[in-house]
């Protein structure tokens, strides 16, 4: 049944789709967790909720969790196509369907052109569905600027913006953006890839450059700190002024010359204590001039674990192969969200 | 040549969706308008732009302009099912793909049930697509709010506002929304069913509760009157302080006593008069609560018409029968909107 789960990486956002899919009942069948300290432990246990008829324990073993009929997997692992690609490997070579949150995976051509055909002719082979979902990428610069195209006749550029506060994070993440920083370091910690900003730019762009038939020559990308001018601080880190808070990462594509998209992402923490008020901007020039502001931003935890589950219902609709959030449905008609619960 | 195009109306919005078709060259193969005025004129004169190689004479024999292999009707002639169905059997019935800016076409089963399942089965029999589409109904109160639902695991509720301008309007529109009457002449036009408001409350509700797989139960409108408080005139109308510049209609669907979806459409003329900003406005709750706000609004006139040429490419990606927009991908990959042009 391709209603039957298999969950693949049950870290902070595996648990929240974990969550959200047995809130809708679906059938969890296998769960896989590389992490020692999960194999072993009941799923239930792991989320604190009330023991299930048929408890399903957390094995570090793919090749166990994949056995079976064909089912779909919620893969949540990993940002990278060439770190998450083996374990894709193995899911579509048993012909399973794989949701994954992976960035890369919103247009998996953009990271290696390669790996992407490998994993489609693997997916068709099989008669599998891979499919890559999530927030930011996946809606909040890409899919949701795609909805506001549908009214336009003509559309020549088009601009994000997306703005979101850092503030709930751990050390991992703040290390990613450069949080507590001062300058010069960060300057040296982007130059060393270690600040490495949004994953995912290009892939926005490429998707969305795919659905308007758009030629993108050349993209280019820049990361400049968020110097704070307050003492801002979390549980994790404290940044006096002059200090960094967080990663301003922008992208730009072009056609030829011409700039046809700007993607910026300010992420750091506290933003609240300078005044800024956390959003989603979008700009759609054309024949029609339309600006759209969400504020505070779609949540990105929340947001990505349903994207994923929405998934679920409407994949099947989808050819086997790779498959992109642009060629489906935006849902599945009567998924389950039911105003009554 | 599904690509091939019968335009069907061409009056204000038919116009607009020729020349938007043109500039995207899909080919036009027949025109067919019932006002004699415009029998025997050619496109091009009627739109006033260069004549092409093949001019198109324009004819009021329906049957005429359906001759010829399976092609897309453009179809622009009325707004409500029970005028158009006749129109739209004939087309079905040549096995052509239709594509209709009719409002009640967005949810047809909402208007007459009986009517809209003998178009299915009509439209299926001859393997041709039904499709009804526009900015409103069709996407600033149903579809762009669907798409807001994508990143929501649950949701509870849902609110659109649409707040737009009239000024531009002739008589005709302004008349259906009471503008320039007093305000117990705009009670009496309404109880008469000459203020009509909006059309398509109905079946943007319909759209977005079949989507979501709620079970609305009923739907409650009302039409209360813009009373301004400043003199406001537009080249067709003048309004008094304390007479009627507009019509707020509003729609509230429920599922038993529940509230689940209210959509409100205050139209007027000169509405900065009062320092009201035309807008789309609408809220998602449910686990995550999502504001969004497009100032000013999505054109009405120019929007439709994009939606319709824009539906020409992916409508045959539709099994033949009556298509909803919810069924479909947003926009067909590769549309053409060049950021070039």
């Amino acid at each position: 049944m391709r209603n039957d789960l298999i969950l693949c990486g049950v870290g902070a956002m595996g648990q929240r789709i974990a969550r959200l899919a047995l809130a809708r009942d679906y059938p969890i069948r296998a769960v896989v967790d590389r992490d020692p300290a999960k194999a072993g432990i009941a799923l239930h246990e792991l989320l604190d909720i009330p023991e299930p008829e048929q408890p399903v324990i957390i094995t570090p073993d793919l090749n166990l969790a994949l056995q079976g009929e064909k089912a779909t997997v919620m893969h949540a692992t990993g940002s990278f196509l060439t770190d998450v690609a083996p374990m894709l490997r193995d899911c579509l070579e048993k012909g399973h369907d794989v949701i994954s949150i992976a960035e890369e995976m919103i247009y998996p051509m953009a990271a290696d052109r390669k790996l992407a055909s490998e994993l489609d002719e693997l997916a068709r082979l099989h008669g599998a569905r891979l499919l890559g979902t999530g927030v930011n990428p996946g809606f909040a610069m890409d899919v949701l600027l795609l909805a506001l195209t549908v009214p336009c006749g003509q559309v020549g550029h088009l601009y994000a913006r997306r703005c979101n506060d850092l503030s709930d994070f751990g050390a991992t993440v703040l290390d990613s953006q450069g949080v507590g920083l001062t300058i010069q370091a960060f300057e040296r910690a982007v130059a060393a890839g270690e600040v490495v900003g949004h994953v995912g730019f290009r892939q926005s762009i490429c998707l969305m450059a795919a659905q308007l038939g758009w030629p993108v020559d050349r993209i280019e990308e820049h990361k400049v700190p968020i110097v704070t001018r307050v003492a801002r601080s979390t549980p994790h880190v404290s940044v006096a002024p002059g200090e960094v808070a967080g990663c301003h990462h922008e992208a730009v594509a072009y056609c030829g010359d011409r700039e046809v998209i700007r993607l910026e992402h300010p992420q750091q923490i506290r933003p609240e204590l300078e005044g800024i008020e956390t959003s989603d901007f979008a700009r759609i020039s054309g024949d029609q001039a339309i600006e759209m502001r969400i504020s505070p931003e779609v949540g990105g935890g929340a947001g990505t674990a349903a994207c994923a589950v929405n998934a679920i219902a409407y994949l099947p609709l989808a050819r086997p192969g790779l498959v992109h959030l642009n060629e489906l449905p935006l849902t599945a008609p009567r998924f389950a969200q039911s105003p009554l619960d």
